[in-house]
């Protein structure tokens, strides 16, 4: 079975194409700048990429623009179009449905109903989502929300403290997101713990952060909560934030409420720390020039990142693996180092110079360290193309 | 030197007046109703015990007639009002003002800049503080900010991450409360470990509760942040939340976000999880007759602290004591002992009989404990009242 797992931005288009008999990515692709009288299109199949510029009106075009490149009678995988099974999509916040859907008028209708609680995320997905259902009646859309893998945590852990008629009647609890990737890292950590019911949290840091305390490959605790503006700090997003400074922010700009949580939301996290840049890089390398507020940004990030690890350590009476990935996690030594030190109380011993020499998946707790600590490159997009396999497979719900 | 520590409440003046010769506790009193038909005063002298009715149109008229219980001629404590020698108030929030202060224009001026942030605070003690001013324009009015004790919180535990000209610009930064105990829990932690360099969490659980992590004395970091509202979930008060929820509230209630979070601020914490009371004598009451919410109440009071007890012990590397105080801590012995439940592989045991046993201060960790836990109950008033002796003895500010 071939599945393309796509993921959405407002203007962009990247896929990869998967044979799910053995998990093999066939082809990799991206399409730029839709919308612009010029976008760009470009895909890697194996060694062959092609790379060409051209017209891409919306989502629908970028889709057969991709279907055309990948049945390319000399270099593409596919003799028809229509062997692709499946298009899955990583959705953001479904509300209500939490799981894996084939998109229907009730998926899309969840989806909207969130959208003022993910602004960034759903709006896109919906517009691309109709569109392309329009445009391939044929081909099966699923949604794989970030939000499943975390049903399982438990509802004093998932509840928030608000009237219960808001709590239940609109929704209002702990989602939590970036649910593929947790659950590949939850499936992987296992394999290289040769133990599938060990105490892991699983450290996803990149452009957007989540720390997600998994027990027996369940979640059972994750720090993003109703919307992905919450937890850690993110490149631009603000993380947790005491909501009752609202009114004081309202009253000294004059913006209104949602202009404010705008600005949160994309001049926050790193960058408003920072007050220069968004980036891990740029911070490490602005804060080693001696730039304060950079320093202060990464400071900062560290001490969420252990805070939201501590509640986790103590949730489940102790930890026996931490695992980095994403961006940050698997390329930021000085930040794994960061996090994992002055810990040895705990058990957590880190071995600096295999922490230095990681690439790709390896270890760099100590000897004698109680917890081992991995890095883990994670993968979302087998995760979804899994998804959708079962769910097509799945008699119960013929889609 | 005696002085006179108030607690006031919009309708109400709690006080205690001490010697600070030796710190001895001389009367309590309270007032309240003030502003109804007919108010209600009690004061406490040892063994005698004054009750009256009066009308106290406000809180002038609460003062004077406490000072009038306080003279009386055969059981009172004062030959004259004049030996008092100030009144010191543990004021909420100052915002760019954090410290003790006599009160004057610019202190009340700050405070008024934070009425947004702390309005069922603020705004009671302004204007009581006015009228006393007015009215005993001899007698200094001392504010003891709860702040103050977290103002050694490093930036990194105190900066949101946000866009930095808010947070310069208006003074948005994580504050922390509950100034006074947590001192008080550091000075007599520090008697009771027998050592100044401690790594101590302070747990005030009460109607209003907050965790402060202490090492050598000084608050490293504090649960509540810009505004009392954050942090654990209180009596009626939300805790933590996600302020993008705020919007699709808004928008299925119709209600304006100041209508919102009044009600987050009333209608949340332990009386929203519950749908019945805020009250942890009610939830325990109601959760062992099967009331679910109630449960879901009381587990979840558990689970945020033990988060936030988690984040404390990762960012000291480790804990040496752990502290209950308030009416929660010092009373509710199936709090404390699910807080520190299933800890052992962090150093931390319980003793569940000695935990039971406990009376006033006392300590419930069994042998071989790494962490020792104690109970200490707290006294808010004698740390504003030495910190009333230190302001008015500070030759650099003669008030």
């Amino acid at each position: 079975m071939l599945v393309l797992v796509a993921n959405l931005g407002s203007t962009s288009f990247k896929y990869r194409l998967f044979d799910m008999s053995d998990e093999r990515c066939l082809a990799r692709g991206a399409v730029d700048r839709i919308g612009d009288p010029m976008s760009h299109c470009e895909v890697e199949i194996g060694d062959w990429k092609d790379e060409r510029s051209m017209p891409v009106a919306d989502h629908g075009v970028a889709v057969a623009a991709c279907l055309e490149q990948l049945t390319n009678p000399e270099h593409g995988v596919l003799k028809d179009a229509s062997e692709v099974a499946a298009i899955g999509f990583k959705a953001v916040h479904g509300g209500r449905l939490s799981g894996v859907f084939v998109v229907d008028d009730n998926v899309l209708d969840a989806m909207g109903e969130m959208n003022a609680a993910a602004p960034a995320h759903n709006p896109p997905y919906i517009a691309a989502m109709k569109l392309l259902r329009e445009r391939f009646p044929d081909l099966p859309l699923i949604a794989a929300f970030e939000t499943d893998f975390h049903q399982t945590v438990p509802a004093p852990r998932r509840e928030y403290a608000i009237p219960r008629e808001w709590a239940d009647g609109f929704h209002i609890r702990r989602y939590g997101f970036h649910g593929a990737s947790h659950r590949f890292i939850a499936g992987r950590a296992a394999e290289v713990l040769g133990c599938n019911d060990a105490r892991v949290i699983s450290c996803h840091l990149g452009g957007s952060s989540s720390l997600t305390a998994i027990v027996g490959g369940k979640s059972v605790m994750t720090t993003m909560g109703m919307t992905p503006q919450t937890g850690l700090p993110q490149n631009n997003r603000v993380g947790d934030f005491d909501p009752f400074a609202l009114p004081l922010i309202i009253e000294k700009t004059g913006l209104t409420l949602d202009e404010v949580l705008r600005k949160l939301a994309s001049e926050g996290g790193l960058l408003g720390l920072s007050d220069r840049s968004g980036d891990m890089r740029d911070l490490e390398e602005a804060a080693a020039a001696g730039d304060e507020k950079s320093q202060l940004a990464l400071d900062a990030f560290v001490e969420e990142v252990r805070r939201h690890m501590g509640g986790m350590i103590v949730a489940m009476g102790g930890v026996d693996a931490i695992v980095f990935t994403g961006g940050i996690g698997e390329k930021g030594k000085d930040v794994r180092k960061n996090v994992c030190a002055n810990l040895e109380e705990l058990g957590i011993v880190v071995d600096v110079d295999a922490n230095d020499a990681i690439k790709g998946e390896g270890s760099f707790h100590a000897t004698g360290s109680r917890t081992q600590l991995l890095v883990i490159p994670t993968n979302e997009e087998v995760i979804v193309a899994r998804q959708c396999v079962e769910r097509l497979q799945d008699p119960r719900n013929p889609g």
